[in-house]
């Protein structure tokens, strides 16, 4: 990185705060460090985001509900590995006003601990299952590292967790499956690329049999940990002694698995698509998908001004998000500079000349390309600019990740690759926690686990010189 | 109250208990006292509740945002009127795993001194004002009192907490007109009937100058206070300093207000129209409007499934939330016991003779009175029922609560008219704080303040046996 020559994606750090609180997404100023606010304009593009986590959900049986905050100290450490993990997490509410709570309550930073309580009385039989039940809500983690908006945050604000319970190991192994293909969708419809690993048993969620991770790549060639989907097993089940009567009159304790995103999903969509003017939003979420402008001739005001209002009431007919920006203080190129900052993925450019051949002038925001139509054809282009600029974004963040993920047969090459910041690195490893663990420390990178996806592993353990069982995923991680 | 002879009216708190969670609204049964959760069926009906008064302050200009949970004890203290009337009643965390934190943090209570710091980042001159913003988020209150489902909790799962900023008292006072207004149409379109009272100095909200709040009343003759508006004048600007530069140059304190509503609302809807056999829910707020069963005869069945089928696909069409109860191991009477335990307002009973004749079957759930019609009239009959059950819940509970409004010239009677559980009454009052506190304490009521109405005076303080300037309202609350 060399001062005048950074490109945006080199300083894409800087570009991100800045970008997202001058684009009315996020401010972080807010006194606590790691806790931020979600802007008029952010809250929107967060709802849309959401709805679609929603539909998939929704659309494969799951049920939002709205679970407890606070977690009595007892309940939140009956899971061993589970307490283990968070209680250094974890903040305590210790009074209510100035009394001394008898009992001293987490403020969540999962709810495993609170919605496996309420399952139980809600189970008696194998009819009762599976339940599929999800929540949208903030959780907490005291982080110790340095916050990053919307990134590494004390408040996590958008915490969609989904929790399951099956009457067999087979049918939660299936959700775990259901659960990364509706990651999957999910993540495409935001234009997302990602790699799936299961994760090494060192870094399993805690209380995990074990845990999938889907991972995207940052502009720095750092990953960034999206969706996580955990196979609980029957640990939570047995802490709290959920049992459910099977078919054949036996009581059984449930299998449970739990799945969660984050708004570090907004964040990576983000990050992702923007360019040096600013953000570039992918269609399907954002709160303004075109912004109509007047170019306005003296004289003409009204003229071309008529002109924008019938295309906006055309398209809002059709429910497409359009806004007009009539705004008459304002000269075209200042608002141009605001919507493409803003991400506005289409633009609509109106002049006299237009208004007189019954002409639109597009221009997309990913490509700046400039498209004429007929004003009847005005929503078909529409929809169909949308859609492609939806494509091409998808496309080119996926080009970009497969550009940088490579194979190494030895820990020296796979630690110039990670050097070089290029991306994912895969190596042949053995299988053994030791020799895993001193990958990681050799190339000063995290193991992400295991490709989900079944690949022929040639070559020899790049510490062990044993036969490689696993191609192993490193990298540099957020 | 005479034990037999107990109507659903009298011991509905009781009833109210059972009612919400056998028809999977709410389950109160985690271990913390006063946190419940929303049930998938009680989170629909409160996402549809949510969406009225989001398009309510929408279509006013409102824009919603998400701002943080915890408050830095330092801020949450700078406004000492208002740190005064929160600091016992609120939650303390003080420890982030096991490190004790250098600032203790609230748990929100209210969230005036959490958006009244990040305005101040965001005005600059009387351009940018007003500024008009909500949130819809979880608060905590550490209740010493008994709890209550849905009415005196520690987790207030839902409030909706509105924020203006203005450029003048003038204009604030506008707002907090509009605030009212906004209301009125809110607990109209869930038929909750109200009174709205300017509450006593007394009992204003902590760092107000002025509050209104709306009131309604249980079956058992107690006001519940449901939605409140104050005006915050320049407390809570001069406390952080939140100034803008007026049109002469001049650097002004912002004007303020805030209002909220709460699931005490949805309370108040369940408890209102409910009957012995359970919920009656509005229609506009309903998850599910129309349920629709078959009454199957031996070798008919799917002749009378078809039929159900296609009526709900009409149904469907037409944007009704409409569902078919057609399982099979259920008799028709115990899915008729079911949904109308659940509230929903309209039933279609579809039989083999119904099929012959091209007939359909409605039940409507408040007064259970039947209506045929012909099959191809079913869309329009259901959404003219719907509307009627609507209407007339709505008048019923209006009837209801201006049957119980009383007008009292002593203190003896209104102690009478208070005592008999007979509901809200009205004594004419000097206006003195002694005097006001002397009525709450002979009647051993509450006084809910001044009716926001003008209303001709008459009659000499109960107290003073001056004369009269105020009615002033007097009733047991919750």
């Amino acid at each position: 990185m060399k001062g005048e020559r950074k490109t945006w994606k080199e300083k894409f750090s800087e570009w991100f705060r800045k970008v997202i609180s001058e684009a009315g997404i996020v401010d972080y100023r807010y006194p606590i460090k790691g806790c931020g606010v979600w802007l008029p304009y952010g809250f929107k593009l967060r709802r849309n985001v959401l709805n679609i986590i929603r539909r998939l959900l929704d659309e494969r049986g799951h049920e939002e509900a709205l679970f407890p905050l606070l977690i009595p100290e007892d309940l939140f450490a009956k899971e061993s590995a589970h307490i283990k993990g968070f209680e250094e997490e974890a903040y305590w509410v210790t009074h209510g006003g100035s009394t001394k709570l008898n009992v001293k309550m987490a403020l969540r930073p999962t709810s495993e601990t609170v919605i496996t309580p309420m399952v139980k009385l809600w189970v008696r039989s194998h009819a009762d299952l599976p339940i599929k039940i999800y929540q949208i809500v903030n959780i907490f983690r005291y982080e110790t590292k340095a916050t990053k908006p919307l990134i590494r945050v004390r408040e996590v604000t958008t915490f969609k967790e989904a929790h399951t319970f099956h009457a067999s190991h087979d049918d939660a192994l299936k959700q775990v499956h259901e659960a990364i293909e509706i990651y999957k969708r999910f993540f495409d419809e935001l234009c997302i690329p990602y790699v799936i690993s299961q994760r090494p048993e060192w870094d399993r969620f805690a209380g995990a049999l074990s845990s999938y991770a889907f991972d995207t790549m940052f502009p720095d060639g750092r990953t960034l940990q999206i969706g996580t989907v955990h196979d609980l097993g029957q640990k939570f089940a047995r802490a709290f002694d959920v049992k459910f009567e099977d078919i054949a009159g036996n009581r059984e304790y449930v299998w449970q698995t739990s799945y969660g995103i984050s708004e570090r999903v907004i964040a990576a969509m983000l990050t992702l698509h923007g360019d040096d003017r600013g953000l570039i939003l992918p269609p399907n979420v954002a709160p303004i998908q075109v912004i109509v402008i007047p170019i306005p001739y003296k004289g003409k005001e009204e003229l071309v001004n008529d002109a924008c209002r019938k295309i906006v009431d055309r398209l809002r007919g059709e429910r497409i998000r359009v806004k007009l920006d009539d705004r008459p203080d304002l000269t075209p190129g200042s608002k141009f500079y605001e919507w493409e900052m803003r991400g506005v993925p289409l633009r609509i450019e109106v002049g006299p000349r237009d208004v007189e051949e019954k002409e639109v002038t597009f221009v997309s925001r990913d490509n700046f390309e400039k498209l004429v139509c007929k004003e009847g054809e005005v929503v078909e282009k529409t929809k169909f600019l949308l859609t492609e600029i939806q494509k091409r974004l998808r496309e080119r963040a996926w080009d970009w990740l497969n550009a940088h993920i490579f194979k190494a047969e030895s820990l020296e090459k796979a630690k110039e690759l990670i050097d070089s910041g290029l991306g994912i690195v895969h190596v042949p490893w053995c299988g053994e926690r030791e020799c895993g663990l001193e990958i990681e420390r050799a190339v000063k990178a995290r193991v992400l686990g295991v490709p989900s996806a079944e690949e022929r592993v040639t070559g020899s353990c790049v510490v062990c010189g044993r036969e490689g069982k696993f191609l192993v995923r490193l990298a540099r991680a957020y």
